[in-house]
């Protein structure tokens, strides 16, 4: 303990957070206030950015054709991804990936254009324009559980073609489709657990100490 | 309001984590007491991750030599850095931009080998693990700060030059230096922003409808 660390309950109230958010597909549709959003979205906002360039951009969307599109999409990487995953293939099919119909907002969350022009941190490492993206995400999903709300992460689409549907710029780039709203209930442990078809692996097994390989 | 929802104190917790996380440069070396670390890190380890791949791995820097060559390499990055920002090059160098010396644990967060074996969720987006292992360090950064704990996310050094050091496979790829444990003090608003580097764009620069453009 120190001057800075926040009470018990305050400490205990971010580690259930952390613990119970889910990546969600199962949705109750229904709606989101729109002070709530605002909220969740100015969390996002508040993530840490790369020489504070704030590559994030989010785009709601409304039109219930554009929606449709989304999800158009997204079913044709799923048939795309299940035949590169050949001998699971049919396990994958059974899977519920995306939620994209079914929850109260849609979102795509973006990488700005003109991100060539910032170095700051990115001369050798230009992805960390996402890195920053997905730390906004990570808040936007931690505030949503704590006020009840899932979030699904769907990165099962072409880019490229989400860009253009979406009138994006040359050097924008869509990197996640958010799915948010009620749901009817939190899984208890990640989906893909749940339904068999992966395991996680311990803390200790992702933990090196100095060298790669050697124990921490 | 859901039956999901957090309390109202359990959900100001986690927006007043998300508020004043801070990227930080400035520590006052001490320790971090091994059970602490050890929660920080399964914080960190119970993000999401694409397909369920858990990429991240994390290698805790301790012998004093290695926190030394890491420290020079973020020094030869630094003044290339400064070159490549060309009439902001000595504004550049004022700034401090890490605290590999000064803080109580040096941690570098990588992304595993082998990567290529998982399709699901990357086949059109393969960088979609970086965005998971970001995720995780999210988390591990709004734990430590409710702990009282400061963390810098360094992102200047040759990822390569970092690989061989510590001894990482063909495929595996160093992302971040973390910096990690007591400050004197949390930075009241970004760093960049204190120092007069750049100013922040509010949200709704960020937001769109729909279109790439349009209003909200």
């Amino acid at each position: 303990m120190n001057e800075w660390a926040y009470s018990a309950e305050e400490r205990a109230a971010i580690y259930r957070a952390i613990a119970e958010r889910r990546d969600m597909r199962h949705f109750s549709g229904g709606e989101i206030a729109p002070e709530l959003l605002t909220r969740l979205l100015q969390a996002a906002h508040q993530a840490p950015s790369v020489g504070l360039m704030q590559p994030w951009r989010f785009l709601r969307i409304t039109r219930p054709a554009l929606r449709e599109a989304i999800a158009g999409l997204v079913e044709e990487e799923r048939l795309l991804t299940a035949d590169a995953l050949g001998e699971r293939r049919d396990d994958f099919l059974r899977l519920k990936v995306e939620g994209v119909r079914d929850c109260a907002e849609l979102l795509v969350a973006a990488l700005k254009d003109g991100r060539e022009a910032h170095v700051f941190g990115r001369r050798t490492l230009p992805e960390m324009d996402l890195a920053s993206l997905s730390c906004a995400i990570q808040n936007l999903w931690l505030a949503a559980r704590a006020e009840g709300l899932g979030m699904g992460w769907v990165s099962l689409f072409d880019p490229q073609r989400l860009a253009d549907l979406l009138g994006m710029p040359a050097g924008a780039k869509p990197v996640a489709i958010l799915c948010l709203g009620p749901v009817p209930a939190f899984y208890p442990e990640p989906m893909l657990v749940g339904e068999g078809w992966t395991q996680a692996q311990p803390l200790e097994a992702m933990l090196f100490g100095n060298q790669w390989g050697e124990r921490p």
